[in-house]
């Protein structure tokens, strides 16, 4: 198995656990320049009573915090959703290298749809993006969940 | 002096007070729906190393975390700086309903710039907002600020 297939099997682990406690199931993990995971997370925005708990964040403030640096240049995202406009934002704030996402957001995207953030110049940094890596798997992981809770 | 005035006259305190740190002066205030400011803060991205910590992220996290809620609903948020798209889509999450703001941003900002976070129908929900409410002074803040750092 590839190292960008099993980083995003990761993400998409923190997705099912999230659904396992009741949140979004949502699920990205950062990856330091050397290839490794250096935190993993899913949505906790319930849990946490926090908006901004989304798993991006999550995982940026975490890599931040042991970097002690407000900036991750050469690391990159795995993230089982499009990111929304928020965590678009922040993954730029970080200069994360590259974001590696899996299912489209039609409804809540900001990469591909809807303010498409890195499009626009107020973006001082944009990522490399790579999108669609296990979306099926990602997709039938919201699906199940949202049909569990109809 | 109004009501209105004196929260952003709060929000500039947080302003300076975050230049006083070496933080980008932007400060911001939560207001409740009674009038009452319930949560203060300026920008704490370099002291915190998480380049989310922007005072409008830290207010909406600490109202939240008061009321033990993703939602804040009828309250109010009062930014001395244009909201940049990050913080336009946690105020969008949170359900605030209007946010007064005073210089705009023509650099970062995501409101009335870029990406205009709310102008998209993946923006589930639009706050009124309200715009210049003591732009000079914010302007005049943010400019000692950089002059002084040049």
């Amino acid at each position: 198995m590839s190292r960008f297939k099993s980083h995003m099997d990761a993400a998409m682990d923190e997705a099912r656990a999230a659904a396992a406690r009741g949140e979004v199931p949502v699920g990205a993990v950062l990856v330091s320049p050397s290839g490794e995971i250096i935190a993993a997370a899913g949505n906790r925005t319930r849990e946490l009573n926090d908006p901004t708990a989304h798993a991006e964040v999550l995982v940026i403030r975490e890599g931040c915090a042991q970097a002690g640096s407000e900036r991750l240049p050469d690391h990159d995202l795995y993230v089982t959703l499009e990111p929304c406009p928020m965590c678009a934002t922040a993954i730029s704030a970080a200069r994360i290298r590259r974001v590696y996402y899996g299912a489209a957001d039609p409804k809540s995207g900001g990469v591909a749809h809807g303010p498409r953030i890195f499009t626009h110049p107020q973006c001082h940094h944009v990522p490399e993006v790579y999108d669609g890596i296990g979306a099926d798997e990602a997709e039938r992981i919201l699906k199940d969940f949202f049909a569990a809770r109809r």
